[in-house]
């Protein structure tokens, strides 16, 4: 919604395009890991590991049973059968979480709980099914038809994991599965990389706030909204500040304040006074480094990176779609590698498209899109609006369509890659 | 780990089993919708919507500038061309946010902004650079050389909503882009549905806490900390309550008083005590309404459903992976709709079968696996280890493979149902 937001002026402010893909390794050369912290495991879920976790111990630890039924020796059952039964004595009772409290011996068995440790002399576990119990002379005594096989339906130490088995690798994001494995190997204490911080500016003075009745030629401010709604999805923890007014010493200023404050910087929407663009002002600036000012991508070409003393500065069109696309292109991966995600970009497939899409293109455009399974198809189908100012087609898609620079447009059936948008279930 | 996690039980506690889909359809008879509540915008990312949203205004609201250039009469550049240029006077100058200070006349434009209000007279913007500026007399001109179509460069009101359209539908999960809809229309406050309380007991005596140290025989409580990931992932409120020991007076009085405290009950663990099971027990007392206590699945053949009062208790497994797949078929679906979620079960897709799955089932299974894409094709790979006492496999699955019952198993190549798992990513 600024004079940024147009080629225009790409002469006055020294914009020079680079690809999507430039910029986005232009950033990560600048991206710190983030520092470690440590969770009580209830908080950790949706956290990134911060250190590879080996397993303490092996997992079972102990001989489980993996039936209710009898642990005893298969040697004492060789030979039997429906004519020539075994009788075995019942010696002793193994619930869960107990240990056998008798040494078995030739000829007697332990009547043991799934789950329970197998006594270290018995080397099977016959099924409750499979028995029957008898009595003589005041002892228990079950009856057996069929030889056990030595192993039978005990689970061994170490089936799932060995002592010392890498189980979780760092850079993992931790949801139920991890979260069962971090407690049972008694890890409560997680090590995790700290949610980056990070502060929203949105700049341009037709932007009137979100609880404020609407008035005549002027906006609601949602990307603000939007942003911290993506950055606490990419793993961050967003910031909205105020909003920055049209004064370049002041916006300097407030900016400045802010990288001392987060650990990133975003802006929506250029600051625009008459012909000029504090953004583009700011970024030109002896303050900050500017990595690039222009993407060939749409929307959000003018896409801005920056650097200082470390810390990344992004200025993001204040179009709701290029600001949306801008921000899963690069800000999302620089927030996933600060958290040490091994692949902190949208992922990549391979789709059908759906709908023909004829626009012309000097840029790679990445059109906001839906993805269906189509008779085990992946068909991807473009947006009916996906101008960079449209906001309402954002709710909508769960993938960004890339269709390379053509003057004839894409058709359906022909292959596209489509990247996935992780916040969109 | 109990004495109900298998078949021999059966007679004993009257399990007569119903299919996975008998047993949601009885749950969903018994789920109410919860109650509705306000949360600032800045909290709303992820609940769930309580009410359709209607635009309270057309959007965009007014006729909007889709560049930087000049609002014009497009009658007035009839005929022209490059020898025949013509001049138009600039009257105005309408920066973002701002309302024309003059009414355009035929001969007159101004210049204006991307975004901001095309005044009513001019029905067309041309862009900034396909005009020279000229003075004469102290007036500001520019000069256009060929004619301009009528509503050039102007985004008309309603574009992309008009005033009372549904935009967003009740149940619908709010993420980045509905949150931007929220914003620009001015909702702060969200009607959302309240998160379910969710009470977690575990059962079982052989139970170490998380930060014990490891004891022959005994495992960790690791459940209680994958179901309170589950319950949250799935919307609700997890609360781990201390552990019920094998008392079945003890344990009837600590549900219930959770059913007093909380929206509903789940359980991991049978309470064995000898050839006792506790929350069999329970559910076929008085206090409570069974439901379904026997499930032809496998994992989690004795997962356990009952409702009191119109509250939900779900008696899972204490083996993780039947645990887990007990929480994903039936308490996940049961926490959907009291939030008011449409789709509230795992999302059902086809695939073809990656590698063989041989075992023998009378029951249908639900094998943990994963969903890989292969030149356009979705293959699911079965884990290579899916018992229901398995739980290192639970963290790298994202679906669950639906065998149906087989003497013979599935061959690679075969085409099968998954249900995709939520919780991963």
């Amino acid at each position: 919604m600024s004079a940024s937001n147009q080629d225009g002026h790409d002469e006055k402010f020294k914009r020079k395009a680079i690809s999507v893909k430039e910029g986005q390794a232009k950033i990560l050369s600048f991206v710190g890991k983030g520092e470690q912290e440590r969770v009580a495991l209830p908080e950790a879920q949706g956290r990134i590991l911060a250190e590879d976790i080996y397993a303490p111990h092996p997992y079972p630890h102990f001989r489980r049973s993996g039936m209710d039924g009898f642990a005893l020796l298969s040697n004492d059952t060789i030979g039997c059968s429906t004519d020539k039964p075994v009788f075995l004595e019942v010696v002793d009772e193994i619930p869960c979480g107990s240990l056998p409290s008798v040494s078995l011996i030739p000829g007697t068995v332990a009547r043991i709980m799934t789950g329970a440790k197998v006594p270290d002399e018995a080397d099977a576990v016959v099924m409750f099914e499979m028995t029957e119990s008898t009595e003589s002379q005041g002892k228990a005594y079950i009856e057996l038809k069929r030889e056990i096989k030595s192993g039978s339906n005990i689970t061994p130490v170490g089936l799932e994991l060995k002592e010392g088995d890498l189980i979780l690798e760092k850079g993992r994001r931790l949801s139920a599965g991890e979260i069962s494995v971090l407690a049972t190997f008694g890890i409560y204490s997680v090590p995790v990389i700290k949610r980056p911080l990070v502060a929203i500016f949105s700049t341009g003075s037709e932007l009137l706030g979100v609880e404020e009745p609407l008035q005549d030629g002027r906006i609601r401010n949602s990307n603000t909204y939007m942003l911290a709604s993506q950055i606490r999805d990419a793993g961050g923890e967003p910031y909205i500040l105020e909003a920055i007014a049209d004064d370049l010493a002041t916006a300097r200023q407030k900016v400045q304040e802010a990288f001392v404050l987060y650990d990133m910087v975003v802006t929506t929407g250029g600051v625009s006074v008459g012909d000029f663009d504090i953004m583009a002002d700011l970024v030109s600036g002896e303050d900050v480094d500017m990595l690039f000012n222009k993407i060939t991508m749409r929307p959000g070409s003018v896409t801005t990176g920056a650097v200082k003393d470390g810390k990344l500065l992004f200025a993001l069109s204040g179009n709701p779609g290029a600001c949306f696309v801008g921000f899963e292109l690069f800000v999302r991966p620089a927030i996933g590698t600060m958290l040490g995600i091994s692949q902190p970009f949208l992922k990549e497939i391979q789709a059908t498209l759906g709908r023909e899409y004829v626009k012309v293109n000097n840029f790679t455009r990445f059109v906001r899109g839906r993805l269906e399974l189509e008779e085990g198809r992946l068909v991807a189908y473009p947006a009916m609006l996906d101008e960079s100012s449209v906001m309402v087609t954002i709710k909508d898609s769960d993938v960004l369509i890339v269709i390379p620079p053509s003057s004839r447009g894409v058709q359906p059936g022909e292959r596209v890659t489509v990247l996935q948008l992780p916040g969109a279930r």
